[in-house]
């Protein structure tokens, strides 16, 4: 493990303080979720609320009142470029559609990127009171305890995470489906994606495969993955694609070649 | 709501006792999950484990104690037939590939059989601190509250969950998650199909679709379904049924119509 440098061991604290409180916060608004009005962005699937508003709000107003200098982009709100080098990247709540519906499975997802990596990734899955934890060169946690992937696991005695949405069509999706199963995997979708991305650092999900993906959606899981020692497909993050969407693919060691293959990958990808 | 029988009602009690203490007894071992051998049984995707094993001896050995008479089907080991017209029917832990490998979304289901007809329906998601409880005529709670389906719920607006196993080919798995989201409906599978049932019964998911499915896996979702004014598939369950798999499909009553269309139903089934 090598040691923070001031300003991202900085950010760091700063970022396990807010994402704990925004964890609070939304799951307030979750015990309450009966007062919440919910309305609908892209189709009727693509839901959000107030909860996903100022959930944001809060992380915005925290991160500007100590880095005012950082960019930060959220899912709700958008890209506000900064000039320190180092942007806040956040799904106040990832899941909203479990979320709305009553369903534990979502989370709130935080990391900062420097130099186009994320070099930090926290993530709280309130309802299950779990707090992943990672920086870069720090490792990652999961309540504290250290996480490290079994390189013995693979698509066929372990389970993959998979998700879509209406970017894709649904017979891509379904041929997804076909093919993990063809190669003997298994799959969950648990409506989360960053919290199944989550899921893969804690060693619960072999690998995880998205085909197009957002990067408030991501790059919390991405640096958790890596510092727990799996790989994850780059995200593009330059030149105005950190607003886009991309392909997402993560796996512990064992399960790399065979997700590649899946998500129709070269090997060297 | 009409008055129980005393036969069914000293039942309903007595499943509440036990799943309470099979939820807090598989809650154990799920914490102390990395003391447990993970056994395979028809591939490597399908796993038990001694905890499986044990919970449903204790609900075994409970259930014989009260009711001798009463017969008692498990996942684990199988029909002992009975001579009350009571057949328990019992899967000590449905989702055992979440439970082994540290994921939340694992459930208790008990149900009680009577004329054919599930007359019980119980399910402990001890993760979750959700007891599900219902018994006919009796309606359906979570944790107390009672449920009952909103009707302007469908496949459109709200979240379906699908099963499968490798009884059924990938291709059918790939095509069945292609037709819902052709259909306009988004799916989750959270490893459950015992616990998406019991969300199927909370208005949380608008239906369950699995194509091949085993009794102990449905019948206490089903009776809670039903008592909070859902439709189910009938289970076959007359002339040695009980212990083969079948169609599950339970719906929500603003999403029966497309469900069917999308499991390959006729209208009237």
């Amino acid at each position: 493990m090598t040691s923070l440098t001031p300003d991202l061991g900085a950010r760091f604290t700063l970022a396990q303080d807010i994402v704990r409180a925004a964890g609070a916060l939304a799951l307030d608004y979750f015990e309450n979720r009966e007062t919440l009005v919910i309305e609908t962005k892209r189709d009727l699937q693509d839901v959000v609320s107030i909860a996903d508003r100022n959930v944001e709000t809060m992380i915005r107003d925290r991160v500007a009142e100590h880095f005012p200098e950082d960019g930060f982009l959220g899912e709700e709100y958008g890209l506000v470029d900064g000039t320190s080098g180092y942007t806040w990247v956040v799904d106040p709540i990832d899941g909203t559609s479990p979320f709305v519906n009553g369903m534990p499975n979502w989370c709130v997802s935080i990391a900062v990127l420097h130099d186009s990596e994320p070099v930090i990734g926290v993530i709280s899955a309130p309802c299950h009171d779990e707090l992943y934890l990672s920086a870069k060169g720090q490792g990652a946690t999961l309540n504290g305890k250290v996480l490290s992937l079994d390189p013995s696991r693979t698509i066929r005695n372990a389970v993959t995470g998979l998700g879509a949405n209406n970017h894709v069509t649904p017979a891509f999706v379904g041929k997804m489906v076909e093919n993990l199963l063809e190669a003997g995997g298994n799959f969950i979708r648990n409506g989360s994606g960053a919290l199944m991305l989550a899921y893969v650092a804690a060693g619960r999900l072999v690998g995880y495969y998205e085909p197009y993906m957002h990067a408030w959606d991501c790059l919390a899981g991405y640096c958790l993955i890596t510092e727990a020692g799996g790989w994850v497909l780059p995200f593009p993050v330059e030149g105005g694609a950190l607003t886009k969407g991309a392909p997402v693919l993560a796996a512990s060691p064992g399960a790399i070649k065979d997700l590649k293959k899946i998500a129709g990958l070269p090997a060297d990808a």
